[in-house]
């Protein structure tokens, strides 16, 4: 980092940011064939952090860690907007003292939401992020240990994490798109847009 | 696409198709030095459609959508068959109104099926392809929300989607091969074939 | 490997190992640029064997292979060390017949261990790996089927694999350190670190 600063002061100098290694690798030799001389400089491992969330992006992966007593949904959605992820795949695991799940029963087209208020473990949370009306929408299933050690799962509202919050969010470079569905009542990929 | 049309009429230039960006990356320089011209055109992401399914390939991930009313494993094998994926990661969530799943005992042998007739969040699909007898065969496991969000979780013969059903498949371009084990009565990987 | 075993022969040839192919090829065609000739070697995808546990290597990914009777976490343990894995993410699915399961509470920070010893589904296990006091620890969760196809699900201490026990690990190239909460009790993510 100091050698970052002090390559900024040189005025002789320009520096062209990349969103991967291997573009700046191909970005500086082309640099270097048209104009005799380029450079790169990478950092292996870059640490950010947002509101209720810090992270840590490797190469195309981000290890993303929730705090104790902050909302997973708010936290991820202040992350992905942060970073400006639009696509991707979220996965990880936790813990948490408050979780509300939704039920949607598209026969009747109704919503029955139901928060649980008790300490439980996040065996497993799995979801998506895509764009829907042109902001990032994540899609949220999550899996719960309750204190008996049985389960209770569903489509993940929120869920205050109390102890640690875990998880990966890897990135898709592309334009994924949901729309909704008036007949089903949901949101759908479409791939054509 | 209209690029694309224009490029294949010229009878002056000769298309290579490449499985990865980074490979026709290399072959076209490797050309280019050669006979001193190359070029590379890529598409950021490509959109395919088959039997009861949508997927949107992204350099090495696929995101697949299995729409309203279809099986999901009917679907992810002829998605598999087509795309020719032979061994890979399977992840996702959804919903479904009917589940077969399989509970199976090493002690006894047995199998035992059962069918969940009633709508359900599908909280997470778990699995992998690998190649067995020398097809593509997929092995998933699953966990499902009922109404009153308790679990029913376990080995998925098939499920209908009700609802949405979206899924990520990481493709391994490798050879990997599962045998059937008489003392045990499974496939098991075997690494060394 | 025969012709592996040719080169290693030649006094000539020096052997350079690198981790990813794509070192390895920008790492042949410096070394070709600067002496005139270089060549580049790869096997596409690499099998590995250890205390009970198989793998194959495919380009950043490992498919592990838990046989029938072993220690799930024992051997994934002794997979992370002997492969020098320090970060990265644990999915998968099998089958056990004895699983320990703990509970933690924050609100009084204690623990509650229990035994499960039936014949279980392995639906889903979901974890990562992180650097504790300078060492590879393992934080793993799970959820676990039934013979009536509910759900046991959380903190994963250990289980017995009893028929299949098939993971992804996907290691992170990057120092990623956990660090104990006195506060809380828990291992939390120091990205600074």
């Amino acid at each position: 980092m100091v050698l970052l600063d002090q390559l900024l002061a040189n005025k002789n100098l320009q520096l062209i940011g990349c969103c991967k290694e291997l573009n700046a690798a191909y970005a500086a030799e082309g640099y270097a064939r048209a104009n005799g001389c380029g450079a790169v400089i990478t950092t292996n491992a870059q640490t950010l952090n947002g509101e209720h969330w810090a992270a840590k992006r490797v190469e195309d992966a981000y290890i993303v860690s929730i705090p104790d007593k902050s909302s997973l949904v708010e936290a991820l959605n202040d992350f992905v907007i942060a970073q400006k992820i639009k696509a991707g795949q979220i996965t990880g695991v936790g813990a948490s003292n408050e979780a509300i799940l939704r039920f949607f029963n598209p026969a009747t087209k109704k919503y029955v939401d139901k928060t649980f208020a008790e300490q439980m473990e996040i065996s497993n949370l799995s979801g998506n992020i895509s764009e829907v009306d042109g902001k990032p929408k994540l899609h949220l299933h999550v899996t719960l240990g309750r204190r008996d050690y049985t389960a209770l799962t569903g489509h993940l509202l929120d869920a205050k994490i109390r102890g640690a919050g875990e998880f990966f969010v890897y990135p898709i470079d592309a334009k994924v798109v949901k729309v909704k569905n008036e007949e089903v009542g949901l949101d759908f990929y479409d791939f054509e847009d």
